[in-house]
């Protein structure tokens, strides 16, 4: 088998029609935002069905949805807050819209879940109710950033986890690349492993193991292994995938969110000084526009919390219809391109060959005739 | 004594004029950068002196430094290039011009050593030469990010150190508080640790222990703790300074320069896509070049070694001339300011309770009469 072969399986669109589960409660917005992304979902997806959970308010606000030929409702009397803990979210409110959203995906109503809820939250239930595949220690969230490419940046862990060992990150890798060719991605993504330089010598004791069990992996042809990446790569978009652990993604993608946000009020502030720059900016505003709609990031709004025995998808909490629609769509792909399959094809690959090495050590040696 | 006097002796200015060795070689234009920045550091600090240290080819290229009545120079034959290793550097070259400024500090004939060549030789040298303050165990590497405020946000450590204890935040928290005291801070400057979310509990074990410590040092007025903050708080400027391991600080640091060029890049191919968007640029150009003055990270130029018997700064290795002169400024400051003292002042006073405690449990108790 060629090594392109090896990744190929998973983009195999799926037979039947993608269903999704919405947690129509989620996020800073709730049903505002997530009914008119969903009404635009199945406009723009001729077969796509979707599956509504709410509380009653959710159910009164449906509108045309209630009669939509691929869309059904189901009631869940509770709301996980934003603010809700974990213990809350899994143990006093178990008829929530982000359990139930989740159940959907266990019983098979639905191939992904995605909700804009609390992360801490649609983590912990969906740990509890979907269970980790098997081969998966801890699961991780991927999110995609853009780059200097004009593509996009696969980051993992962005938080899950906070210590994570070597082989972890060998999994997050393997997850990240099954992701890729899902979702968006050539049919070998690239995998860089995060450190503060680019030589095997760098970083801890866990991130130099990390490098050699990825460089074995890529050996093995289960991964392509680029090497050692910085956080400066992340956005030149050196690699397809940069794996990390939990902490250092949270931070990093974090630090960005607040450099963007710094540059845009710069930018506003220099173009609204007086009348002249205001002036300035409406000869400027098609670039101006241009130039935002770039570095949109609804536009890659939809994390992926991976490693689970079914899909989940994370909106950002304060996202408007435009990026819940995005969230959808990055769902809806991986539904359609069979990403789980993918994922757990992925694991037992590389697991096999010392699966094989401890079967062959347990047959007791010959004696020398 | 209260909580603002603690901090305040650090601020007290030097008594004797400042002088600076200048390691003319390093970073990737060297002499053509330096020089040029040495000449307009003379004439704008009327009263400091440099000591300026490079080899023959630098000696000739002085020009009117050679003559200058604030300034002298030291040969050194050899440089320390950008790829040298951590063990060339240190035990091949030792008449390299790095070595040389560094040995000036130790041997009282500058106050501060500025360097723009490699950082890891550059921190190696500088422990070798200089070493470690009593009661730090690990220096660190602090820098100046801008932040929304329209001020700046010191960070530490940046990839001095890739595992750090709980001990080493709470020293890097302390040495920090020192540095923005005696360069461009307020009195009481406030602390924050990066973390993946404000609440106590999150974050590792290690990173838990240290928001104790932090918490405890501010019950005892040695440090302004503000409590966790997460990576987009540099750029809010939540704190004054965020104090981090150095892997967590290096990838923050680096993924936001790899940002902040990417959206440099993308503004400029917008506004260069065809003649109405360059005629837009035009128009817009003075709004430009107001904003790109405020995310010029070349006024932010000048990372200090802290933790160590002498101060030493890190100029960027790619500086021109513009940037390494805030470099030299930034040394300026901390020598004419007295960093050095307010470190060891710092420390000191933070390890003291401690020490009382010790002695205390030594004495015997006396038995009941």
């Amino acid at each position: 088998m060629t090594q392109s072969e090896v990744l190929q399986p998973a983009t195999t669109p799926a037979a039947s029609p993608v269903t999704l589960a919405v947690d129509c409660m989620g996020g800073d917005a709730g049903v505002a935002c997530t009914l008119p992304a969903c009404r635009s979902f199945l406009a723009q997806h001729s077969t796509a069905r979707l599956v509504l959970v709410g509380n009653a308010q959710a159910q009164s606000a449906l509108g045309d949805l209630a009669q939509h030929p691929r869309c059904s409702f189901v009631l869940a009397s509770e709301v996980v807050t934003m603010d809700d803990g974990i213990e809350v979210a899994l143990r006093r409110k178990k008829d929530s819209s982000m359990r139930v959203a989740i159940t959907q995906v266990k019983d098979g109503h639905a191939m992904a879940a995605v909700s804009a809820g609390n992360t801490g939250a649609l983590m912990a239930i969906a740990r509890y109710v979907l269970k980790t595949l098997d081969g998966i220690d801890r699961p991780a969230i991927a999110t995609q950033l853009p780059n200097a490419t004009g593509g996009a940046t696969t980051v993992l862990d962005l938080g899950a986890n906070v210590d994570c060992s070597a082989e972890h990150l060998l999994q997050f890798a393997l997850m990240g690349s099954a992701l890729v060719v899902a979702t968006t991605g050539p049919a070998r993504p690239t995998v860089g492993l995060l450190n503060i330089g680019e030589e095997v010598i760098k970083g801890s004791e866990v991130i130099k193991h990390a490098g050699e069990l990825l460089r074995e992996a890529h050996e093995h042809g289960h991964l392509n292994f680029y090497g050692n990446v910085e956080g400066n790569d992340i956005f030149h978009g050196t690699t397809d995938i940069v794996v990390c652990d939990g902490f250092v993604g949270n931070v990093a993608l974090k630090a960005s969110e607040g450099l963007a946000s710094m540059i845009a009020g710069f930018i506003k502030q220099e173009f609204s000084r007086n009348w002249l720059t205001k002036m300035a900016a409406l000869v400027a505003l098609p670039v101006l526009s241009a130039f935002k709609n770039r570095v949109d990031h609804r536009r890659y709004n939809g994390a992926a919390l991976l490693g689970l025995k079914g899909l989940v998808f994370k909106s950002h909490g304060s996202a408007d219809a435009y990026a819940f629609g995005h969230a959808l769509d990055r769902a809806y792909d991986a539904a359609q391109h069979q990403l789980l399959a993918g994922v757990r094809a992925g694991i037992e690959r590389a697991m096999a060959p010392k699966a094989e090495v401890d079967t062959l050590s347990a047959v007791p040696t010959p004696e020398p005739t």
